[in-house]
């Protein structure tokens, strides 16, 4: 399989960290978002909306992050990261529309500043601050009574959090996290992972990782 | 199985037409955000985000509408809503990612002021359609060469796709649902299922449901 990502991107952190919790590693091909190269008509071939990642098996091309690490955990052999039994696996996926629908939002907007240096203005920063908030304690309250989003096993859902998280330290939002026990405790069994350690070796952002 | 949900709600829609299409009806209770019941503590126990719908299977209790529709697919007998190919089934998550994360956000701005009097402004309103018709563009591409999402079942797919589509034409924005020919005629197979028509008749919009 070929991943077409670039190592500054969260969401290519997460298909690349899943092939590693797999224990395999994808064909490469860096698509320079930092010089435009994702607008390119030859990339817009890949990713209609101009992204990355994209996945290709083959003559099989696949899209959004969230669909790819599904896949990817479905078609390689390694262990199994997504829970067998249905109500295990409905909360996953509660999980992870918990991370897209409730925390990205208004995380992206968050860290825009620090990452991006896009500014959307105090007021507008102050909502999403207060937003993230809500949804990290919503993940405290969880977290408190389990050791990973779905019991004891580490799956897809945890995978779909790392990145974003990631980004609040990176960001110098690190205390969001850290004020909250069972997430920082959460976060300090996630992002020790193997997986993840030579995930952030290899994106440009080691230093600031765990700031 | 019981559904905490209001008739209004595009999210308790999306799952009531699970439910008919796999031939079965849940209890439904009406938590009547109009009033704010949504807040209250008795409901967030059920939701913490204090959201509607929430599912109930005996003790096990679920948020999350993309969740549930998944876990209800999958519990219920009836016919079958997501792929078994694992290429197909990633094909189905794909375009589940492409309405939750690059259609519904924009979607909810453009559609505010007409749905909630919240007016975002002109200059956010002219993104936010800008960022819309990106979306449904991409739609068009992918409708135009197969009937529904994923090839020739109608899944869970077209299910999540159905109640944004909705709040297009009851917020005055269908033209830019009919300007689309695949994706306008892919509209007229999915609102006329039994189970949509079913759904939108006790939702309180019927009359504006197909303007």
């Amino acid at each position: 399989m070929k991943v077409y990502g670039h190592p500054a991107s969260g969401c290519t952190w997460k298909v690349l960290a899943t092939f590693l919790e797999k224990g395999h590693a994808p064909r490469f091909e860096v698509v320079d978002i930092t010089r435009g190269e994702h607008h390119t008509p030859e990339h817009r071939m890949r990713h209609p909306f101009g992204q990355v990642p994209v996945l290709e098996d083959g003559r099989f091309r696949l899209f959004e992050s969230r669909a790819i690490i599904r896949y990817v955990d479905a078609e390689l052999s390694g262990p199994v990261l997504t829970p067998t039994g249905s109500q295990a696996r409905a909360r996953m996926e509660q999980w992870i529309s918990v991370e897209c629908c409730n925390l990205v939002p208004p995380l992206m907007e968050l860290v825009a500043p620090l990452l991006w240096g896009r500014d959307p203005g105090a007021e507008a920063l102050r909502r999403a601050r207060s937003r993230v908030e809500a949804a990290l304690d919503v993940a405290e309250g969880a977290l408190a009574q389990t050791r990973w989003f779905v019991g004891d096993a580490f799956t897809l859902a945890d995978l779909s959090w790392l990145p974003y998280v990631q980004y609040l330290f990176i960001a110098g939002h690190g205390a969001l996290v850290t004020a909250r026990p069972a997430l920082a405790a959460w976060w300090e069994r996630a992002s020790t992972r193997p997986s993840w350690q030579q995930v952030m070796a290899g994106s440009g952002r080691a230093p600031e990782a765990r700031s």
